[in-house]
């Protein structure tokens, strides 16, 4: 393979990823900002869904070769370790 | 861009597509089989699941210039015909 252009998808495919990973964890930091608000509690299901369908997307893009399978788990559980903290201060509220 | 490259991409997005759009379909092809058996409240949601799922793939493929639009669309609006009828089946039952 052409080693220019597969790096082309390649980079495509990461800074797509990391865009959408971005609009979660801006869900998850404003959600953090209004804990002493009214909570909504539809917001771990908006979440749960938005994970659901990032992991698709980097199950689709590691299966194509498009991206290591290493680098989609960790953009995932950088996500997961932010929930987790949003879960254990929406607790304690 | 090396044409020949671009299409293996391609190639490899729209199988693996295809590939989880076949997976839905024999989903609903199950359920229509069992359509006259105790119904599973849950098979709704999780082809709505599914769906979703796969429309995050395709959405990714087309911003990656994987596959086209229309490709994409008509891909989920076949599952979407066919739950139709599902539902429509599942309602007279």
């Amino acid at each position: 393979m052409d080693t220019e252009v597969q790096e082309t998808y390649q980079e495509k495919a990461i800074m797509q990823l990391q865009a959408d990973a971005d609009k979660i964890a801006q869900l998850i930091k404003v959600q953090m900002d209004h804990l002493t608000m009214p909570q909504c509690p539809l917001y771990e299901e908006v979440l749960d869904t938005q994970m659901y369908g990032l992991s698709r997307e980097i199950d689709f893009a590691v299966k194509l070769g498009l991206i290591e399978r290493e680098r989609g788990k960790n953009i995932l559980s950088v996500l997961e370790k932010e929930m987790n903290i949003l879960h254990e201060l929406s607790i304690k509220k």
